[in-house]
């Protein structure tokens, strides 16, 4: 099943929306074995959205089209879709009942507009929107179906997963794709691939292809057998392999996150878990506390951003501030033990940096951070120096916090 | 100048990567009058490469491609652009001088493969990559000009910015398109739409274009003129009008955020803030603390994930937990003040709420929270009910806490 998806938004193409429908929808379909050929973005406006749906390959077999929905005036796809497939609008009856009970049930007054999202095209056949009031559309022509969903992402995704997809498995056998992704913090793609160049060889050796995924502090690095699941076993093999090859770095696989990763081996050890932190301010426990349950082992932090608080909430001594400045092994040490102890927690994290832009200086440059892992028998703390980039350095420091975290209570 | 954006990566069609540089490239081009016509992502396979490149309309002065250009196997833009445009690669020196800095000031050894990265294609100019190893290249051909640039989002960006730009806005004579968009919070598309319908027609009606750009928790409404920034004063009235209808919701324009504005206030009115999370659990704090300069009114927090800590660290009753559970009003209210006596601070704001997906009671179901804001004079406190899903809830209890507070304190 070749797939095509089509974007339809001027707010994408002017980078003030970030297209993660495009993404969601490609994992989904992907996983079923589909094989996504491209992913187009247009602006909403008829000609263009007329224009891709001619340019639509005679190969491609169903063209997954979100955007353009929803009650306000600048919201055409219906209607050029309407002009595309030569039909014309009517009442929906069962839509408009849903759309009634929507309002209803959150004891809010039903608009004019969303009455008229109820007309729908006659030659369509409609799927079903749980979470909205905009209803999907299913049109079939020449051997292709063309689907066309609400661009609001959770509404697509509840119509997807409800409707579409379920009605694209009955249509369609599916010669699945098989991935599996090592996850790795730690290393830059040039130098992992250093490192791993037999095991690339390996890779390729067995007629499996080998991509790198870098993204700020991590590098994925994904298989993929064209044979289904029947290499899986074989998959399997090479990444036992890799985690010999790399093993302070590949922390996990597929869906596998550093919190979730730490937050099993807290369980598993019966630990708890706080932070005290200064320059990610927040960031390290929000990532922590991205799995549901987290609080089974994380109890909670200082946030520190002050000295004045430094030292008041985590026993920070005055000294050491102004001997060795907030941004040094010393100070994040004492965060760290003062954490432990005035939180009762087993485990603490600190950090403590410049983020920038601004704030550096000739001997602690922005990017420059210090963090200190402490327990009820050591306390570790490690330097480390970033880059200008104030959000980047926050999401750095908080991996390779967590990094340093399951490398410490692995050992 | 037409600009298609192509972006080559099978990580982008399945979805493993979100395509943040086709958004972001778009933004920068509109912005200096470029008209971005489409955006295609597409896989790393040589064929579907010269298929987009052969695609390519006659319209586009300029296309604009990223990905595929690093040091590891799976690279193969360069390869392809010499195929597309006839052409071979040689070693080029200054590139290969570059690279060998590059490694020499970062002290690392440069690697085999880096070194390939200096060949590159003989008929193009070379765009100078300063924060990495994969230069840009920019090639002419029949009125179009195609530059290709890595796909590692900070590289892209420095070619883009530093080279690319500034050599295309020297051969184009670009009209404006003028953009000024009005954040606002706390109100959905539909009720937005039906409050500010008259004035919508107001906009059209001056031959302005209006859009909805809704996103969690928020809603962007964008004016767009093609005549330059000759209709900015009739824009700036024209939402001059529509803060008059929307005070409580409309926080502010373009780049303008929540944290940004409330930091503002903060500093004019001279108030230190610190938070008491527990739902959020540092995601306030750390987006008080995205704006560079927040030390200047931020403190710090306390996150009270456990009861234990929310009774030791903000001073919270045990009875009140007992009596009325940890997602309450007066719990909220305990430890927004608790916090602000003990972080020492002139406003806190506290949130407790059921983040999910587990954890909900009939009587407290999943989405429900508490925020509370304590000052000196008074302590508010506001219920919301967001939806099922955790990460939406942490993010939409923010926001709806951040601008609660620049609520209360524009009064």
């Amino acid at each position: 099943m070749n797939v095509e998806i089509i974007s339809i938004g001027d707010e994408l193409l002017i980078g003030q929306t970030i297209n993660t429908n495009a993404s969601w929808i490609g994992k989904k379909l992907s996983n079923i074995g589909a094989n996504i050929v491209k992913s187009v973005s247009i602006a909403d406006q008829k000609n263009e959205i007329l224009d891709s749906l001619n340019d639509i390959k005679e190969k491609t077999d169903c063209v997954v089209i979100t955007g353009g929905l929803g009650p306000t005036k600048d919201d055409i796809t219906k209607h050029t879709l309407c002009e595309f497939f030569n039909t014309s609008l009517e009442m929906h009856g069962p839509t408009l009942e849903k759309i009634k009970v929507f309002f209803a049930l959150r004891n809010r007054p039903m608009l004019e507009s969303n009455n008229l999202q109820a007309e729908l095209p006659k030659s369509c056949q409609i799927l079903e929107n749980n979470y909205g009031t905009a209803a999907g559309m299913w049109f079939e022509r020449d051997n292709t179906i063309y689907i066309s969903l609400p661009g609001v992402p959770y509404e697509m995704k509840g119509i997807m997963t409800e409707e579409a997809i379920p009605k694209l498995q009955s249509l369609f056998e599916l010669k699945s794709m098989y991935y599996k992704t090592a996850m790795t913090q730690g290393k830059g793609e040039s130098f992992l691939a250093e490192i791993i160049k037999d095991w690339e060889e390996k890779v390729y050796s067995k007629g499996l292809s080998l991509a790198y995924l870098p993204s700020p502090g991590m590098v994925k690095l994904r298989i993929t057998s064209t044979n289904g699941d029947r290499d899986a076993k074989a998959i399997d093999q090479l990444f036992i392999e890799l985690e010999k090859l790399i093993p302070k770095n590949l922390f996990g696989y597929d869906s596998d996150t550093l919190p979730s990763i730490v937050g099993e081996i807290l369980k598993s050890k019966n630990l708890s878990i706080g932070t005290v932190e200064s320059c990610t301010c927040g960031k390290l426990a929000s990532y922590i506390t991205e799995v549901s349950g987290a609080s089974s082992y994380f109890m909670g932090s200082f946030l520190t951003y002050s000295n004045a608080l430094k030292q008041k909430l985590a026993n920070v001594s005055k000294e050491s501030i102004e001997q060795y400045g907030a941004v040094s092994e010393q100070v994040a040490k004492e965060m760290a033990e003062g954490g432990r102890l005035k939180l009762g927690v087993d485990v603490c994290i600190s950090t403590t940096g410049v983020a920038g832009p601004t704030g550096g200086s000739e001997e602690k440059p922005v990017g420059m951070v210090w963090i200190a892992i402490a327990t009820c028998d050591q306390i570790i703390a490690h330097k480390f120096q970033f880059s200008q980039h104030r959000e980047r350095n926050i999401h750095m420091t908080s991996l390779c916090a967590l990094n340093l975290l399951k490398n410490m209570l692995s050992e």
